[in-house]
Formats: structure tokens, C-alpha cells, sequence
């Protein structure tokens, strides 16, 4: 508890040496709010950094009429994207346009803050890290990590003014408990090259 | 640790009957990031629900060239905001235009989820409740709660599709250590009526 003392209205603490590093693989659920459309998507998770590759589960909230849910399984290492939409299994191949970026704090990092999230007694303690650099003012990248094993807790991505997404990251675990999960569904042999909409 | 596992992939947990009660009067840290600047502020609280004054001191960030650091003294019962310079004491008076908006989750939101934030092992349990209404897609309020005590952890505000601002909460601790911070200092007294900007 002492550490709480020490960092409230003390916010020059000295920043760690280095970020820590995040495990990678876990299964766990996120929320991306995405800024500009002021959309919470809800998901489940796989995250294999092991192998570069992502499963996205889309969770379905209350009762949209017609609205698509997607599952969404991303190749970096191929560089493919499957969409495959939950309940058709109707599949779509994209091309990935983005590079490998990991859930993890990079190793040029700037150290933000180390903080404590919850209520007395009740806390867990996270660090806060960007990509701010002396000549520039704000950041386009801040993740908050916890201390005791680097997991995930948010990351706010600035792409340009106008494309602001946060990801939250909850109920996470070790590892990945079903390999297959990564492996596109049968539909996904004759997909279509076109992104699915999930609107009606 | 069997909630963990109830809630993993099965997203329908049982919404609570009610919100929790958020604590009345608190002290604590809190950054704020609007979405329109991609700025980040970071900043002291003291929170007086009872009384409906919050006071917030900004914290200093790095070493911006002649940047001003300001205190804001928020009195709703009298409508009145103190808008105070750190170093010189320079002080406006303005004009509240909001009405009083606890840091709390009110009666009639909407229950989101219920999910546990941080790694296997360190972790707080929260809650999120929203302003979402059937007839209305998306929220125009998100509030993260600790389960525990009802501490606030996340609230995310759209005023509109423009001004967005995301609020974190960290280093809480319950009560107010010295009730004068909302007294207003003697430059008050003979203060402007307006704002000043925090640049050169």
C-alpha cells in the first residue's frame, strides 16, 4: 500500500527502465469504441503473436433486425483477412493491407504514468506507455498494461484526426485453448474477394 | 474464480437488478482524453458529490515552452466555475452552463456487461452500464464501475458525433484529505469573466 501513498500527488515517479513484456497468447473478450461512429463492438478474442493471427467472435447485442455478426480471422504471416459471417458461414478473403502490430508495448516506448485502477482494497496496478516523442505533442498510441504480467487493460489508437479507436481487453487467459479457431471454416475455400457489410 | 469461467463465452450473464452506488466523495487521479484533440490531460481530483463541487488540479506534463497549468474549481449548487493559473494565481469566474453530472451510474441505465479487467490473478471485477435506449443504437454515455465499492473506472461521453471525451479514474481513495481545495483563493475575488487558454 505504501506505493499508493507514493504515487498520489507525486507524479514524477522514475519511469521502469524498460516496458514489460506482454504474453503472447490469450484468450480473452475486448470492446473497440471507435470514435468516429461511437460504436462499441463487443468481441471474444484469440491472440496468437506466437504466429501472428487473430480471431475475432463478434458478440451479439439485443435484437437488431437482419444485422450480420462476423467472425473475423486475421493471417498476418499469409497476409489475409477471412470474414466469415456467423450464421450463413458465408466467407469473404481480404488481402491485408496493415503490417503485424502486436498487443504488446513497444521497446521505444515513453513511460506515461503507473497508476492504480479500482477502489481501495480492491486495485490492480497498470503502466502507462505511448509513442509520444519530445517533438511531438501528442501521441498517436497509448496502452495501458498491468504491472504484474503485462496484460493488456486498453489501447487508444489515433490513425489520423478523424479515425480514433479504443480497445478494451477483459476476462483474459493464458494461452490458446483451441488451436483450430484459426483455421477458416470450409466456406472459406470458395470466398468471395469483397468485405460483407453488417447492415441489412 | 468460477465467475471468471461462467462469464467467458457466455456473454448473457444475468444483468443485475440495479446499479451500484457509486461513493459520494473521493480523491483520486484521472486522465482525460479528448477525442476531437487527441490530447491527453492529466489531473487531481477531488470529487464532493454530497456538496456538488469538484476540484481539479492539472498536472504538469514534460517541459512545454510558456504552457499554462490551470486548477478548476467546479461549485454547481452556486453555478459558478474558477478557472485559477498555478503559478501566477491568475483567476477567472465563469458561468456554469452545465447542470451537476454525478460520477455515478443513474437508476435507469442500461446494463452492458459484467467482465474482470487485468491478468489471471490480479484482477478488479466491474461493471458497465450505458445511457442506450432500445430506439437508439448507440450510447451516448458509458460508465465502468467497479463491482466492488462502485468505484468509477471508465466513463465515455458523446455529446455529439464530434466531442467525445473519454475519462480514466486511478488512485482513488475515499473521502476528501482537506475540504478547502474547493475554496477559491484571494485573486478570486477580483476575478475576469473569461477563460484563458492554456497556450502561449
Amino acid at each position: 500500500l505504501s506505493l499508493v501513498i507514493s504515487t498520489l500527488g507525486n507524479p514524477a515517479i522514475a519511469p521502469p527502465a524498460q516496458p514489460c513484456l506482454a504474453p503472447v497468447q490469450w484468450e480473452g473478450r475486448t470492446v473497440v469504441y471507435d470514435h468516429s461512429t461511437g460504436r462499441n463492438t463487443r468481441a471474444s478474442m484469440s491472440y496468437d503473436g506466437q504466429n501472428q493471427q487473430i480471431r475475432v467472435l463478434e458478440q451479439k447485442r439485443g435484437h437488431v433486425p437482419c444485422k450480420k455478426y462476423f467472425e473475423y480471422i486475421y493471417l498476418f504471416q499469409s497476409g489475409v483477412m477471412f470474414q466469415i459471417e456467423q450464421v450463413t458461414k458465408q466467407c469473404s478473403k481480404l488481402a491485408l493491407t496493415q503490417a503485424w502490430d502486436p498487443f504488446d508495448i513497444p521497446s521505444n516506448s515513453t513511460f506515461e504514468d503507473q497508476n492504480f485502477i479500482g477502489g481501495p482494497g480492491d486495485m490492480i496496478e497498470v503502466q502507462e506507455w505511448s509513442d509520444r516523442k519530445p517533438a511531438r505533442q501528442n501521441e498517436a498510441w497509448l496502452g495501458v498494461y498491468t504491472v504484474k504480467d503485462c496484460y493488456p487493460v486498453q489501447e487508444t489508437y489515433t490513425r489520423n484526426s478523424s479515425v480514433t479507436t479504443s480497445t478494451r481487453f477483459f476476462d483474459l487467459e493464458l494461452g490458446i485453448g483451441d488451436p483450430s479457431v484459426f483455421i477458416p471454416p470450409p466456406t472459406c475455400q470458395s470466398a468471395h474477394p469483397e468485405r460483407m457489410t453488417s447492415d441489412c
